[in-house]
């Protein structure tokens, strides 16, 4: 198997705010800056990027040059379409204007992905949902969800989507929250060209397996991107790989192989209190370290201890590719 | 619109145990004494049996007299394929005799459900799924679930089917966790004949909004059965209705209205310390109080706060239905 | 029982930002629109203001003033020390320096509380504790929260100062994360002026009972405030009163009755996607209804139900004094 | 340092029931086929046995020299305060006569650990607690847990006893949910013979850090057991060690050092569908495995690093450690 490649969101590098820090953590950053910083990581080789861009007034082209002379390559352009104005959704806005502004800004989006040479427009719908028990027509949302999204399909049936689900926030409750109500609306559709990304990080908040949905996504023909970090389960924490979780992080590398999945892995982090180059880097010498773990792995073993059930066979197996050693015996 | 109708899981007339009172709680029951508390709830008219039933050795027809002489009916029989011998899974258990074990007791339940005239056949896999990282190949617990399922619903094209879907318990993590997974899975079965127990208290477990559920359950013609309880979002621990969550069951006593829901509520109650008479009453006359105040919303206000996503305008509507005064003003 | 008085954080009125849409909710605001904003809630009495000011460079004299201005009273002022530069921490921050200009930012908080007649400053370290397994040496933590805090107190001997509790959020883990942690550390502190603000919301989301902790809280004579707001348990989403919890929002009401609770109840909402003026009213009303109800409740009654643990006839309770009539009966 | 030296709940070894398998998991067993099969597992030493015994008429001295005959002894004894008449409580039953009774139950693990030479009797107050909002008289539970407590230990200064905290299940909340509030329970007994089992899984479950908890316990001279397993942090899973959570798992270990822990280390595992003595063993392994892994941490980096909140560097020095490589770099 060849080495895995890795990319990021764009916004790993930028400056965050939350309600509290609404000054700010760390200095905020433009969009050079921040692809300046991507370059430093090793290994590190696209980014998934945000549109408009975080420098005013900046062009796809210039950003285009920024990443080929930082020898980077742009991997999914992913529209704002959750910040203020889509505060009561982008989709599923009440206002039909914002709908429409909703597709406006995907068609950016969409333009930039072709100048860039971008895999795939991300749609992240965080804003669409509701807050209060009631507030909402779930029929209404539903139906906007997926009128919406194929509506903007339709009109570039050559060009790759991909929705990236999560159970809440910003919204409180967000519609599309997981990975089997996704696949829903996706068919929904009926449109042959959009999928997911898959964040191993919002699927645990769904409370998944996100193995299992990895490999029910790409069952089903789906699965546009595949995204690492971690969490403590009852939020985004968006931390380094295996910060929390070491044997699901390792059985989600294992069913990469399975799929052989060769596109890059995408991680999603917010570092807000450690220093971006080097939080990214821990993720990717993380997972190149327990992927050749899971090379070790006799899978004939495995899949006989899976077949049976056998869970303490399993955690032998891992802890034993993991130490590389036979510490571990029956 | 005519009056709810209500039925239970015969179930809550039974002795529980747990793993820290395996001695019980409240007396044990047989399937006749179970049945004649059944009869002192008022306003309940019908059960969901489990087969085998409680009185080893009773036959359906005798269970058929007693019912009868106590004015109740059958609405579903549900196999136990989820005790001792089904520790490892009955659809999906590894061992092959097993998985024909569980086909055997689901011909169990169907005949005793032709026997009592039964609406529909409940599957409730509660153990088949898994309880460590890494421990299953999840794409053969998929297979194993859909073809196990489709088997027995193919060999009765005209027996009505339904899946009851919970995220855990018994066992760790449950495959058929939640509505949108469960609607793939019977999808996957390409059966007309099997559809889903929706439990309210089971979505809300799985982080579900039960209405929105419920609403895209039926919406794929899939609405079997509508079951309603409460619990702390944590544990299944089904309590009498509305016992914490009020405008969530509003809402969904709504939803029940707007699809013209006319065969029996269920409930489904574990009153482990309250009479089971007690609680289960408690739950009927909390619907038919909350029924009534849902009749009283005004559905064009409501459907309009609900397009302008106006949580105020709802909760105004909802409280001022409730104490059915017009005490909260815009 | 004369009325309940109410009052509200000032941040109801500002902008918010989240780490999504960081362009922010509505409309910036300074202090005296905020505080003119406030004015225009029926029935609200007083503020929580943080400091610094909103409007830089503000007096807290022209705060008075303001105040006075709009038949307003602060109740209390919260230092800003969960901002940018203290993203590791305030009173536990690694770096000396910050842990003195915590200090400083405290002093300011305290000159401000006595010019506007605070009846107490309130401690909110929202940052301190940390976000990864192992980042902390806890011993540490809980020292340089300890002797922190002590400083204050023993510096301003005749201020009243409180900590106001919260697991997570900004901090992935913070370190006063619920009411009896809250009670040892400041029992630990060994000062005489240092208590709790206790609110509903925070406690739900630590899975306390919010009214088992406030009357612990009150029976060490630690209580300093009470907040009332809701959420969904898993996020501190600070909605408006019993917007999801009827019979817990009740059964604090009564606890706030049973200890003769005279000091204003506190609101602590973010209304992202409402207009602040009427989300706060909605509490107010909401709160007002609920404790009528509980008012018309048996007290001898509701005592011999729990100490039977009989639920279903506190429930009983709970239904008719909110119908105002005896529709539930034995 | 000394090897750590290992014990388990006699439980492990018996016949489990849920509330759906009510007719076991795996065989029923008696006493002393539970203590040969805890004989069998290597490193094992010592056991926290419930009293009464599994076989019933069996005697302590029987009990003791089964011990004895197995190169065993007991660590503690926990009497069943938590089965079917205890259903609505033990210390704080509603029904003074079955009060009375928990105090005889707790008299008869006194008098079987002093035969056994048990090291502490432990209270596992598991149905002392409320089912649903509103239900009891928060005060007099506490009342009626620190009386009940305080009165078995002021009837044996000389005995050691200690609680085990959990916050649910068998009951839906449970007064002694997580460790400062059983801190402050313990100070309201205002004797000196009371300490704390600091369950890991428990721990989790109650949102705590359990290295932080362990470490508040044993400052406040509190810590009489420490117990090890693991979760998926939503229910008592009691999974073997580090089957989910790896570095939570190093830095627990970690802390037993630096307390100079040499009790021994107890498993609390419900193996349900695993062989017990292999489920144990692993257990064992696993800290054996961890622990030496802890000892190769350069323990002066590691302060500096938490010391700096650098939680990046301390995950180097943990994978480094655990791979016994200078893998991990700067």
């Amino acid at each position: 198997m060849r080495a895995l490649e890795f990319g990021t969101g764009i916004w790993a590098f930028g400056q965050f705010v939350d309600r509290y820090a609404g000054d700010g953590y760390g200095p905020p950053r433009g969009t050079r800056e921040m692809i300046e910083m991507a370059a430093r990581v090793t290994d590190l080789s696209c980014l998934d990027i945000n549109v408009p861009f975080a420098t005013e007034g900046m062009t796809a082209s210039e950003v285009r040059t920024l990443l080929d002379d930082n020898g980077l390559t742009c991997r999914a352009t992913t529209p704002h379409i959750y910040m203020r104005e889509y505060a009561k959704g982008s989709f599923t806005n009440p206002d039909g204007d914002l709908r429409m502004r909703t597709q406006r800004r995907v068609e950016e989006a969409i333009e930039a992905a072709q100048i860039l040479g971008a895999g795939y427009v991300k749609f992240w719908p965080g804003q669409d949902g509701y807050d209060f028990p009631g507030q909402v027509d779930h029929q209404q949302m539903w139906d906007n969800t997926v009128n919406g999204i194929r509506e903007v399909c339709e009109r570039h049936p050559d060009v790759q989507f991909a929705i990236e689900y999560k159970p809440k926030e910003p919204r409180v409750r967000m519609t599309l929250a997981n990975a089997p109500k996704t696949l829903l609306a996706i068919e929904d559709t009926g449109v042959a060209n959009l999928g997911i990304v898959m964040d191993f990080g919002h699927s645990l908040m769904a409370g998944e397996s996100p193995t299992e949905s990895l490999l029910m996504i790409h069952r089903r023909g789906k699965l546009v991107s595949a995204e690492l970090n971690d969490n403590w389960r009852d939020w985004d924490d968006d931390l380094p790989v295996a910060s929390v979780h070491l044997f699901e992080t390792m059985e989600y590398l294992i069913a990469l192989r399975d799929i052989g999945w060769s596109d890059p892995v995408l991680l999603d982090q917010f570092p807000f209190r450690e220093d971006p180059v080097a939080a990214l880097h821990r993720s990717i010498e993380t997972i190149q370290m327990l992927d050749e773990a899971c090379g070790r792995i006799d899978r004939v073993e495995l899949a006989d201890a899976q077949t049976r059930q056998d869970a303490l066979a399993v955690q032998r197996l891992y802890w034993n590719a993991l130490l590389g050693t036979e510490r571990f015996r029956d």
